[in-house]
Parts: structure tokens; sequence; C-alpha cells
């Protein structure tokens, strides 16, 4: 349903999100996600034009959330990385549809609001910190991932 | 959200169910549906291996639905051209998820499951036989396109 990089894209911030403070490098993000360093590196990229994670390049550069995870939602990531937007006319440019959606894509376009609802309702810091699920994301249980400039540690 | 494939699929599926009985060119349903015809010819070859629609090539050559528009929902449709699946395990293979996903992989899981739940209620014919919904798929309002073996008629 979703692509490769919207995925990527939402482990990433997932993995940020448990050590909001910490400029992680990209190797160890792309470890913690097991996502390629290189697509990771692209991934990370236009998070940052999206202005949701704030980087600095070098030896000791690295990313971090440019935001506290509670303010931002899964859908605002999802919307840096691909496009999940209601049908708002005829795709087809059909003049006489225009606004006024045929039964297809009416379905589709409820497909699509049905998920932008889901997906506004969910902040980042609720993935890592609910209380009631045991499995944090990234993190094998009874395990707690920390990151940290020099890398992954867990314990 | 849906890729251009998966698009393309429903509205050629849906152009068939308008003339269910007919042996429509691919041409002609390239028109209809405004896909080129190669990218179609392509979807159709998926639609036909996934055994929804039967061809015929040569001169009077073309493809209608294999089973009637009532019994065809959505989904599969979906399903014979891309990929809209549960998860059903962790998708990073954390051994100590397994089948127990964390928030992050709940969260899409459910976005999946809403989706499947939507398009496997919804039958093609009830998209081109919605008496409450004036417009539809693919035609312009206030005609009825016709699918014949010599082409397209509107009136």
């Amino acid at each position: 349903m979703f692509s490769a990089t919207t995925e990527y894209a939402l482990r990433v911030m997932a993995a940020m999100a448990m050590s909001p403070d910490a400029l992680v490098p990209t190797a160890t993000l792309a470890a913690i996600t097991k996502v390629p360093s290189n697509y990771l590196a692209k991934v990370l990229q236009q998070l940052a034009s999206a202005q949701l994670v704030t980087g600095r390049r070098g030896v000791r550069g690295g990313y971090k959330l440019a935001r506290p995870s509670q303010e931002i939602k899964l859908l605002e990531i999802i919307h840096s990385v691909g496009n999940l937007q209601r049908i708002e006319t005829c795709p087809l440019g059909l003049a006489s549809h225009g606004p006024s959606l045929c039964p297809l894509h009416r379905t589709m376009d409820q497909a699509a609001a049905t998920l932008i609802q889901l997906f506004e309702g969910v902040s980042l810091k609720s993935l890592v910190d609910d209380p009631l699920i045991p499995n944090k994301p990234l993190c094998e249980s009874g395990t707690l991932t920390k990151l940290t400039m020099r890398g992954l540690a867990t314990g």
C-alpha cells in the first residue's frame, strides 16, 4: 500500500523519537531501521526539506527531530515523502464531473479520507510511548535501544 | 496513495463493466480510460493473468470481463496489480516482535485492514449502476458511453 520510502521515513522518525535530544549519525539510524545507508540518506534529506528533522554534516554530524515528537503527526511524515491526497476533481479531467466525483473516484477518495483521518490522529510520540503495548518500534522486546553519538547500544 | 497501475486497472475494469458482453479493443479502452495504449496493454495482461478478464488477439480482438461485474469486488482488482496486505509479522524481522506488532506497524496494519474492508465491500457493478449518483465512471454526464467492436460512440 505504502512505498518503501514511506515505510522507511516512518521507521527513522520513530528511531529519532526514542532519543529526541541526540544528534544520531545516519549509519546508526540505518542500522536501527534496517534500511540501506544510501537510501536512508535520501529519505533524511526529504525529511529535512520538510523541516521535520535537522541535521549536521561531518564527523560529529547526524540528525534529530526538528520539533517535539508529540507535535509531529504521522500524516505529516507521510506527506513529506509521498502522496496521500483527497481526490478533489475528476482525475480524467471530465468537465461535467469536475468536483462531483463518479462512484469509482468517490470510493478512492473515501479511502484517502479514511487514511488521512487515521494518520492525522497518531502522533510520533504515541508510537514510542504507549504503555499498553510492550513492543517498541525497531527494538527487540525487553531491550531499549539507546541512540548515542557513538552508535547503537542495547540493554 | 495507489499506483497509477492500480488507478488504471480500476478504470479499465469499470469501462468493461459498462458493456459486459462486448469484446472491446484495447485502443477503444485506452481512449475511454485516457491511459496510453502500451501501458494499458500491460495492465490488461495482468488482469488476464488474474483471470479477471478474457481477451482475444487479432483484428477483431479485444477484452471483456471474465465474470459478471456483480461478482468482482474492487479488492480483487487491486490485488491483481498491486499490493494491499495486512502486516502479519514484524517487517524488520525482529524475533521478539513476530506477530505481536509494535505501535508503528499496528497503525499501518490498521490502515491496510480499513482499506481491505472498504474495497471488499464494493462490487464493480455498483460503480456503474448506482442510481443515486448521476455521474458514471469515465463518461461525461448526460451521455452514456457505448462500447462497440468498432470503437466508441456516445449519445
